[in-house]
């Protein structure tokens, strides 16, 4: 609501809070550079103290994260939001030759939006020229692809997927093999391997050619399980300047795309402001901007102001558009006698326009017109499952495998075209049906990665449903999911604050990091090892600092034995320093060392002698004393 | 500490905190009665209100739940700490006529405490003199059911666990049918079936004798799976006042037992006043206690020294006993090279005495000792993993499979004296290594209840253990765990407070009913049907009232729509009153009943029509328009 703007947030002071830019503790931001110099991917260095004395006195090597967060946790880049961030993929973009920039907008809303002198003070202060594939070409990553060509875009994305991998194995990483469910993740990315992944359809590269800020990252099932996050404001809530908060502060803790799901007022304006800021991959679901140009009138919508409105986001540089194509007349009286009918809000908009037009989808009948678009300016689709289950009694009925049986249809149309896909997924899924919904999304759909929400496993815990989800987005991702999108603490009861977007966000990394081990992703387990050894050495500070929330962590920690020195101390918060069993550990191995042997010895040593003692008593286990 | 024990809770005010007693709201505590009129089965009767005229004005059956916080929840009864609950099991016990009241304590330990006049304002004030099976008699519940009795225990714990299911039947249960991994979950749970999983060793229904307080419950794979909490004072925290409260607040939440592992100080008054007031059975770590005893020198520790701390700990009624008699001697070494060496506190105290003394574990040479002790009063073993992997690295190794070997042999031995047993396992796991961990208990352990500490699917999230470890808990109860012991956000940090607990059991919980599902134990789904069906009529305290934590429910949403009016709005505070997919979805309803038609026919009309159409045109699906 434009009361709820601040205005010199857009004028004056357009900043990120301090908090949400505060660089993680003993961490540092470093970038490894590709084969040109102008491929640097960020990744988050965490240094480790020594191991202190009684346990060894070794040096820990630094680990090397994921990150996200783009140039926010940056402190030698100086954020400016109404500059937005710095444009790292144009030049890559421009020498391609394939694109061109436009006179200027070509949307009509866009046209008029950025006309009206009402709104400027809400307008981004330096709107970008929209580029455009010249007439006849495809600039979609899976068209390069196709054509053998490895684009900067997957070198950036090779390095990135291994973090650092190398430095791990020279240490010797120790990692369970994992059951990987036919994925077939190599043992190192490469950048042929990204890019043959890409053509075959089996990944994506959300990457518009008008988002040139973002910083490239792939979506399928032989590389990390990613996450995305929810923002957008409501009719009921929430201005531009939270949004671009929540945006950054959803990079922060780990987001890999976030969706803008705005449904209140000035939403061409507010997505201005989160493109020109994000360093992730921008979602929408383009009817929702529709469904409002008609006033909510789900039977007024047009193609032609759908084609609009793909066109207008598009332009400003939207990656990735939920589009619910599948949802077909027949699939609407298969819902009929659903315990919740339908609850994706797309996908219950276009039911409602099928039956008030008595025609089907327009979605679906213009599919080829909206793969033009897409390719235009490298939009991949995110194809919506309008008739996902909203209820465990719901789960896996035949609506929701019939609309999974036309997005397979599909996706063969798109790859037709050579645009980017992937297929959203449920929903509300008890734990036995979850594989099956897998298996049925890889053979329908050649393999497109999937994108699901959750699944919940259960329907009684309202206020929890980040957990109920959590635990059915680790699986899936095991089976095979390629990104999990997040559920804050807030579903189905309202809209997330920003703590709850921080839930929700270490929920999801823990299903995706607990995903990527089960899966055996090479080099995944070396952040668990060198939290575990950190743990087991009283590193309280690199415990914390290695966990996905350090702040979180600390806090906890402190709640019990707030003092510094209680940071350095031999034992946990939780026994005293009498009953730990780490220091009891340490005592043995203490003993050992004491007695001029490894442990091993020592206690082969006591097992000799006992056996001896053993044998002079008859041997007998069981003894009666 | 001492010092933190107000005296007036002790004397005068006694009682537990009205947040922890308040009934739930719209809920009614109802007695089911069995074949006598002391077997009185407590459930929680959740009333809904009606289907809204435009939904169809449907009345809606009340849903009973599982209720485990006993007389708190009762505004019948008054509750009165000083005096204990009543004594609902006392009637059992003794017209059994195999067990005789003892002059006063037997352990040495127990009569010093009595007679130390510097306790008495600690002391509970009404303590029972002790029961003991008569010479030669058995009084577990597995030696009954082995002897084709079935107690009214086994009575009790059928109708319990049936949840008014032939209610849930009769209105036509809809429900997946789970897949199961071979469990035999019978379509009602008999007495008859009960005595018989009582008497295979499947499950264990905890019941000392001497806390003829609890209700009785039990713990199979066939029965719904249950959860602990675990509560405790230690060196550095917390009172008499606060355990005896946190032991209510776990069962007010859901915790079906209590394990009370305090190693501080008054460890022994403490105890009597959880026992008193608990109507869950209590489970302890006696080596915590006997270890402080010896001033916390493992090497101190002596059978004797052990001996009567569980003859103390079973006189005053504690129900299970983690024993960690499985810690060989030839195991330790296999701990040597792991990342977290030992990190349960019960195996590293074992491990060190053994290396000490170059012994075999007192434990394990004194099992049948320990048998003779348990079957006098039915305690049950919980057979402790002491070897049980701290992290990723450590998961299924030589240590943890060595140790499970071993306490199949003690559970074969715990059998032939009748002493009812479970089995404690893991601990950190990822996912793809689960499934063995069950598997492996199952064949090892001849079918002994498992009864698993998550397992943690991942190391690296401090702060949220309570979510890594949910999923693994998820995950091994749909397999066929018996029990998982909660983890709260402060594992690995600092000590739980009230929230946290709530927090853990919540999670644990989640699990728990997630696992319930996927096994397709019979009438589990009830309550989510009930409750997706009150979100989708926008019924929204009923919503609140069927999930597991009304209270969060509801703050949650009152955050974003705090007026009373909003919880009868027919729109969801997340999308506002135009943008509501559960709105549109009865739209699309209403307009069927506009038309004279059902839903299925107004589709069907349309679809009619739209074929001529299509056919008219040449039904081409991809039109270019």
């Amino acid at each position: 609501m434009m009361s709820a703007i601040p205005k010199d947030f857009l004028s004056q002071t357009a900043r990120v809070s301090e908090e949400a830019m505060r660089p993680f503790p003993n961490s540092e931001k470093v970038y490894i550079t590709g084969s040109r110099p102008d491929i640097r991917v960020p990744m988050r260095k965490v240094s480790l103290s020594d191991t202190p004395a009684s346990f060894g006195a070794e040096q820990n090597a630094p680990v090397y994260v994921y990150d996200t967060s783009g140039p926010y946790t940056d402190p030698k880049i100086n954020v400016d939001l109404r500059a937005g961030l710095p444009a790292l993929r144009a030049g890559w973009i421009e020498e391609r030759g394939d694109t061109e920039a436009l006179p200027g907008l070509t949307s009509t809303y866009g046209q008029r939006r950025a006309q009206d002198p009402k709104l400027s003070h809400l307008r981004f202060e330096h709107i970008r020229t929209p580029r455009r594939a010249k007439a006849g070409a495809n600039v979609s990553q899976m068209h390069y692809a196709r054509r053998g060509i490895i684009t900067p875009e997957m070198e950036y994305i090779a390095i990135r997927e291994n973090q650092k991998l190398e430095l791990a194995r020279a240490q010797g990483l120790v990692q369970h093999p994992g059951e990987s469910f036919g994925a077939a993740i190599p043992p190192v990315i490469t950048p042929e391997f990204v890019r043959d992944e890409v053509a075959r359809g089996r990944a994506i590269i959300p990457a518009n050619i008008n988002h040139p800020e973002l910083e490239p990252m792939i979506i399928g099932r032989n590389f990390l399980v990613k996450i995305n996050a929810n923002i957008g404001n409501s009719a009921v809530s929430s201005s531009i300047e939270e949004e671009v908060e929540k945006m950054v502060w959803s990079t922060r803790w780990g987001g890999d795309t976030v969706m803008d799901l705005s449904t209140g007022k000035n939403i061409h304006e507010t997505r201005e402001w989160i493109i020109r800021n994000s360093p992730v991959p921008i979602g929408t679901v383009p009817i929702y901007q529709a469904l409002e140009k008609v006033d909510g009138r789900a039977e007024d919508l047009t193609w032609e102001i759908f084609r609009d409105t793909l066109i207008e986001q598009a332009e400003q540089g939207v990656d990735y558009f939920t589009i619910h194509a599948g949802v077909l007349l027949r699939h609407v009286p298969l819902t009929a006698k659903r315990v919740t009918g339908i609850v994706s809000r797309g996908g219950s908009i276009m039911a409602k326009w099928c039956l008030a037009h008595h025609k089907e989808n327009f979605l679906y009948t213009h599919f080829e017109d909206i793969c033009e678009i897409m390719k235009a300016y490298d939009v991949s689709f995110s194809l919506g499952d309008g008739l996902r289950p909203g209820s465990i009694a719901d789960a896996n009925d035949a609506a929701q495998f019939g609309e999974l049986e036309a997005l397979g249809e599909l996706t063969q149309i798109a790859w037709k075209h050579d645009v980017q896909t992937m297929i959203e997924g449920p929903g509300h899924v008890p734990m036995h049906l979850i594989k099956v919904n897998m298996e049925k999304q890889l053979k329908e759909c050649g393999e497109a990665p999937f994108y699901t929400l959750g699944p919940l496993t259960t329907d009684i815990a309202p206020g929890y449903d980040h957990i109920t989800s959590g635990i059915g987005a680790a699986m899936i991702g095991w089976y095979g999911c390629a990104m999990l999108c997040y559920v804050t603490p807030k579903e189905h009861l309202g809209l997330p604050d920003k703590e709850d977007v921080r839930t929700g966000i270490i929920t999801y990394k823990i299903a995706a990091h607990a995903a990527d081990l089960a899966k055996g992703h090479p080099g995944s387990q070396v952040r668990d090892n060198a939290l575990s050894k950190a743990r087991f050495e009283f590193r309280w500070e690199d415990q914390f600092n290695l966990g996905l929330d350090p702040e979180r962590a600390r806090e906890y920690h402190d709640k019990t034995l707030p003092k510094d020195s209680a940071k350095i101390a031999h034992f946990c918060s939780m026994c005293g320093p009498q009953f730990c069993s780490m220091k009891i550990t340490q005592d043995v191995r203490d003993y050992a060392a004491k007695h001029g042997m490894d442990e091993q010895s020592a206690v082969q040593a006591g097992m000799a002698e006992k056996s001896q003692e053993f044998k002079a008593q008859g041997a007998e286990v069981y003894r009666k004393v």
